[in-house]
């Protein structure tokens, strides 16, 4: 009997989720096997099974969701395994590791194109494009590696916080200079809002959450602790984007905030790592599904995307080691490369340039690569040097 | 500042998620408070945010599909909790179970449609469409109340496996029997497709998995056992919509060729309860979103869908308990009530009768209200039937 109608959509839908998370973790097994890090594998099969090589699944709406809440979870995760308090103590360094990794990336970028075409707008955006880094990737290689709370991977997390607030900034900074005029109260009610809304989950949430936990078995429906812990993730992910911050920086916040509460509980640790696990594979395979490499119709705009790699690496590298350089030439490396990853808030920059005009479709192509790029060359490099580490 | 043009789409989808979940969660909350069954409560959360109240979140893609992950894990997470051996003890009565309940609901649905317009093959559709089981409801309730050992949870799980594949087969009949002609070798190797799938997974897949889980460790990219069960979950949810068996069957008999394999593992029990806790929600909001009132633009068709629901409620109940029997007649109401919930089968045969003209769009609405309301009605009826049993 031929599938009926309704049913037929639901076959592909399992179809796609199938290959998926089946290449994901091949690729995974496989890359584990050579020793090197699976992220990198679960991204490689998002580009083979992808529209770039077998055609087999083409990033769609469900794929998207689906990546979106992979990396909401990834987060949480992190921040359930992150106290504030580990994260106090290296407060000063992280906001020095945020600041000198804004500042190096977005004037190098800033120069290059200034170098390439002389488009001051222009070169504005792609500054803005390479400054914050996307923290998800290092968090599941050190996560994978059972180094979240070495002291690189805790000023990595908290200086990720900062970066993201500080690349807000600069956005807004960007984008209003786009339009001919910088309205500074703007920028103002924009920095405050970011900087209450971090220091009031961590200085008066995550304390409140610890005291309030016990209560939380008052509730009748059952897995109360889970249930409260993904709602406070959704509800802070959320508030964050009306704020400005990212998604996952609330989630990351939320899971901050609930370390100590659900700390003695196993149980909610691994239904959220449950959650996790299914959801993060399609966050990986869907970066790999995005890569494009149809709009480099010329060696010229090729080029430019490996230069603006290039520049994008070294100068979180230098920029964030150099705030790093307490740890020594060491951690100043680890905090350096595990920087470096960026992610879809440079690519939603680099979007918001080409809703005005301001950036071309082949710039547009080069951050996408550059994004891509970017987080495939860390997880290689972050491995081998937390690896000593582990004994 | 203004969201950006891509981030207020990320915003929309978190909103929307979060009040899909804190709007499940909270009638769950004042539900289990009232002692009423908190699915009731989440599934009237959709009706509440849903098109036909408050229009906070209308069905959509995304809604769709966290549903059907929703009830695949559902499944999958019923069937880790039943081991085979289970079920066999109570293969006999299951069978004249699912038998009587294909039976008793097709011809008195089939007697009802010719009493009331006297149209022969529209008929014999909504006959079809009040046969299958949607055994989530009531798996969902058991679980809840820690009953899926008791005996009639395993007649009710057994029987909906069986059902499931009779519902194909009377569809497939149906089908061809609207085009004109009755094709006996099709419908025979779909018969046989569907149990020869049923006995393999059941047979030879779980002793299999049994014997081979102590080497699952032997993968290196970690968490390996969460992986291939839920790759496993996936894998036979496709395999069997391939052979026309709903993905919800194949995602049980997953779970239940598993459930001797990871029976002591109490970390991979928990990442799946993790992803379920999740998703169900969505499941259950998602049918309350789906309720339509505005088909019923004339007291008569209203009358025809009450008419329908109780003729659907009354046949379960009659057919399923004559077939349970031998339990006693509380055994026998058990079994009857758990069997009440239609599901997206019925929803699928009257889609299909809709597509190829043979039902109305206010005969369709009435089968959409025959599925929800039968899955309103169960729950209540099932608790306290079940629940003396609890001391």
């Amino acid at each position: 009997m031929a599938a009926p109608a309704g049913e037929a959509h639901g076959t592909q839908l399992l179809l796609e989720l199938f290959v998926m998370l089946g290449g994901a973790k091949l690729l995974a097994e496989i890359f584990a096997w050579l020793r090197q890090p699976t992220v990198v594998g679960e991204i490689l099969a998002g580009v083979l099974i992808g529209p770039q090589v077998l055609h087999l699944v083409a990033p769609s709406e469900t794929s998207h969701v689906l990546a979106e809440l992979g990396v909401i979870f990834l987060l949480f995760n992190v921040g359930l395994e992150t106290k504030p308090s580990s994260i106090f103590k290296v407060g000063r360094m992280a906001l020095l590791v945020a600041v000198l990794g804004v500042v190096v990336p977005m004037a190098c970028g800033y120069l290059l194109m200034m170098a390439w075409d002389g488009n001051k707008i222009e070169a504005l955006f792609i500054g803005t494009a390479m400054v914050a880094t996307s923290v998800g990737i290092t968090a599941r290689v050190l996560a994978d590696m059972g180094l979240l709370d070495s002291t690189a991977a805790r000023i990595i997390l908290g200086a990720a916080v900062i970066d993201d607030i500080l690349g807000l900034l600069v956005l807004a900074a960007v984008a209003s200079a786009a339009k001919g005029s910088v309205n500074i109260a703007e920028i103002a009610t924009t920095a405050l809002l970011a900087l209450g809304f971090v220091a009031a989950i961590t200085f008066l949430g995550a304390p409140a959450l610890t005291r309030a936990a016990p209560h939380f078995r008052r509730l009748r429906a059952g897995n109360e602790s889970f249930v409260i812990a993904i709602l406070l993730c959704f509800g802070l992910a959320l508030a964050g984007t009306y704020i400005g911050v990212a998604a996952i920086i609330g989630a990351f916040l939320a899971g901050m905030a609930l370390a100590e509460a659900v700390e003695s509980n196993h149980d909610v640790h691994q239904q959220v790592r449950g959650a996790t696990e299914f959801l993060v594979p399609f966050f990986l395979v869907n970066i790999g599904m995005q890569l494009d490499l149809s709009v480099f119709t010329n060696r010229q705009s090729l080029l430019l995307a490996l230069v603006m790699t290039l520049v994008a690496v070294l100068t979180k590298l230098v920029g964030c080691g150099l705030g790093a350089w307490g740890l020594g030439l060491r951690g100043a490396a680890q905090v350096g490369v595990g920087m470096v990853p960026r992610g879809e808030v440079g690519i939603v920059v680099a979007q918001i340039g080409l809703g005005v005009g301001v950036i071309t479709e082949s710039l547009f192509g080069a951050v996408l690569f550059m994004a891509c790029a970017t987080t495939l060359i860390a997880p290689p490099l972050i491995r081998p040097l937390f690896a000593s580490q582990k004994t």
